[in-house]
């Protein structure tokens, strides 16, 4: 492994930390930064450095990081921007494995300066191999490490989980989060990669294809400086693991914005569409969506060809379901005749009994709805299932009905749900069903076609 | 008023109910219909009709409609099919002043038979003034009277509302209201129509727009009959209240299944939508977007203009947003210099202060938050505000700036946010916001760009 990647991994796994600017005030970052590492529940040792306190949140603190007898594997630095190139100095000296600079104030500012200081810490780290997360982010997460590196301890709420997220906004790894904290959706890390010193896109790809941790790479990008770099990178790893990518700063305007926010270029949606597609990364268009095929890569096997199944306790969101699906050019096939005879045998002739399926004559019998999916899911024409059901009070244990899904080892389709019920009622068996790997749920029928369309996206580009 | 919208009104407003097919047995829908309509705390007399029985939860039971004393003025109907013929002449004979028909089994079954006895009763109804809701629906709720005629008890977990629903399918139905109930939006009636005997979406609009509980009318439909009676019919009363519509069956198999459903041809996307756009109504096209929208709607005022600022505590969602308001054709309206002026008194020269402003650098300092957003709300070439603020620990208290908008009266213009935190920290401010309607929040930044750019689209209809 050469050192660099070998540092990588030491500063998302780093066995002691320094906080260069830590602080016991609550309006300094350096405050926050170490309440989200002692809460956060961060094994290895904190040092506080901070030559006008001599202990901070019951750590003893160090004037400086030479002060420190034992190594440091990672420095997390919150001073203000003028001083970091002496600081960069004095890590380096120190030999730390890797730095996060949260410090802002480099090149997204109007002021020269900022961008003078910039090229000072990228003479200063020319030579070295020692990774910088940033400046201008709030840091990083290392959730299976407990390592919270970061200004808000709130990450911490994330559960563990197999999505890493490197992200060019700290707001928007803000947003996700929270969003991921509702929907009990977890994340393995969450890097914001800021103005990219020496670790950008292609670098973090580098490091999370080969995190064990990690199975799908989200990306939300801005502007790239070195489009090429991560295009290479990521179609030298195609199909290794889902990479996907949210990509803003698409019109005049947020070009701008995008430009000014972290000192790249943005540019048009097209151009980055097409390269995303030959580079095997697939392209998204909103935070949701970027959120819902994560969740749905995380737990769903990726369906072997565009075939899909819909079965829906009730009309209507089977119909949206069948738009969707086929405007984006999956195949509502027609079910072989052996599946078709065993739903004829299920559900009386009153209904819809063909591809997409209105269960609603059988939607009080659990044993219908099972019948129906068990039948669908054998059937060689099928490689996905949408599935739909709508609570009503005398539908209430059609849900248990799918637990039969915990023991059928067998089956390796795509089953995407919209599941809904009012609140209480049927979340418990839900969220056993996705634990258990067997099924990803949605709360419109619309996204969960959108995340079975985005599954196809995907296994199409690779 | 004439004969038939009086009976409407008595329908969902009734003084008694008859429940024909009411049960004790949990099986049976005439057992969950009562529980409804129990539970829901109607406030009338309700009388269960069924020969087996002498009481049915604790309700004295008739053998009859025709044995009650006094007058019925809504009967709901959960008997059999090819019973209904018959119930009908009885219900006509007592003078019911309206219908549910929740029975299914009419055209939307393969069998003919369906279709005649759907040709059945459109005659006996022919020469009289009773509307009819369905058959083949869930049935009907009316929020403002406590009135659930519905075989699912549960919707009356929603909220009182302003918004008005009315849908071919009674599992979107479900849906919107499991949605609501968890984001805590309001409705003012829910209404099935399932197959349309003598009410479809012309007659539900006319009833809409003179129902003074209702301040939005929101459509789901498949296929519809009259297209030109519901065009015309929302022409007719264009600009009284908004009218917006999601219409699914516009794939050929969902067009097909469609049919199936309600019994009626579906038909294609782009007629749909210049109809509903030439006829005011807004279409939309998803669960997600129609209720986003009816929110928007209840709570915000239309904008005068296209033009829209951006304001956001993170640069990444304002890009976000900029990108869907330009390419939606929102103009991001350059500030008057008197507004331009006031901004960069309260921001440093760091970042971004044209519109899209981040207001990063001033993310911690609400008074900074609330300065930009009162001078934003002053320019004249503002027609609506895009807010976004994500939490971090240091910006907790910003969401308590924004009560000043609570005393300031003056302000008409719609303020759509995406202010998001983990859970329980800014949920009961931001409930008391949107519950003082001085702004409606969403999930993320595009969903509120996109509600903002829905309350244009509908402003350019009108």
């Amino acid at each position: 492994m050469d050192i660099k990647l070998s540092n990588m991994n030491r500063l998302f796994e780093p066995r002691s930390i320094a906080v260069i600017g830590a602080s016991d005030k609550p309006t300094k970052l350096g405050f926050h930064v170490m309440l989200s590492l002692t809460k956060g529940g961060f094994p290895g040792r904190i040092t506080p450095i901070n030559p006008g306190s001599s202990e901070i949140m019951g750590l003893r603190a160090l004037p400086s990081i030479a002060d420190f007898p034992d190594d440091i594997d990672l420095a997390i630095v919150v001073l203000p921007a003028h001083m970091v190139p002496g600081i960069f100095e004095e890590c380096l000296a120190k030999g730390v494995k890797g730095i996060v600079l949260i410090t802002a104030g480099f090149k997204e500012i109007d002021d020269p300066k900022g961008a003078d200081l910039h090229e000072r810490l990228a003479t200063i780290l020319n030579t070295t191999p020692v990774p910088v997360i940033g400046p201008n982010t709030f840091g990083m997460i290392n959730l299976q490490a407990n390592l919270n590196a970061s200004f808000t301890p709130h990450f911490s709420l994330l559960k563990k989980g197999v999505i890493g997220l490197v992200s060019q906004s700290g707001g928007m790894c803000h947003l996700l989060s929270f969003l991921a904290v509702r929907d009990d959706i977890g994340f393995s890390k969450i890097v914001g990669i800021g103005n990219r010193l020496n670790v950008d896109f292609p670098e973090m790809v580098d490091y999370l294809i080969q995190d064990t941790d990690t199975e799908i790479i989200a990306l939300y990008m801005e502007g790239i400086d070195r489009p090429r770099g991560l295009m290479e990178t990521a179609k030298a790893h195609r199909g290794k693991k889902p990479i996907i990518a949210y990509k803003t700063g698409v019109g005049d305007i947020g070009n701008q914005a995008s430009r000014s926010h972290t000192g790249s270029l943005a540019g048009r949606k097209e151009i980055y569409s097409g390269a995303f597609g030959q580079a095997g990364i697939l392209g998204l268009d909103s935070v949701e969506v970027l959120l819902d095929t994560a969740k749905a890569m995380a737990v769903s096997p990726l369906p072997e060809g565009p075939g899909v199944a819909i079965l829906s306790s009730q009309a209507g969101p089977g119909i949206a379901g069948a738009d969707m699906c086929q405007m984006a050019g999956l195949r509502i096939v027609p079910f072989s005749p052996k599946t078709q005879q065993r739903i004829n045998d299920i559900l009386p002739p009153l209904a819809l009994r063909v591809n997409p399926v209105d269960m609603g004559p059988a939607w009080y019998d659990s044993e219908a709805t099972v019948g129906i999916l068990q039948a669908v899911m054998q059937d060689e024409k099928v490689s996905g299932i949408l599935l739909f059901m709508m609570f009503a009070s005398a539908n209430v244990d059609c849900i248990k009905g799918l637990s039969f899904l915990l023991k059928d080892r067998e089956h390796t389709k795509p089953i995407i749900t919209c599941l809904s019920a009012p609140p209480g009622i049927w979340d418990k068996h839900i969220k056993r069903y996705e634990q258990a790997g067997i099924l990803v749920n949605f709360p419109t029928p619309e996204r969960a076609a959108r995340a079975m369309i985005n599954l196809n996206r995907y296994r199409s580009l690779i």
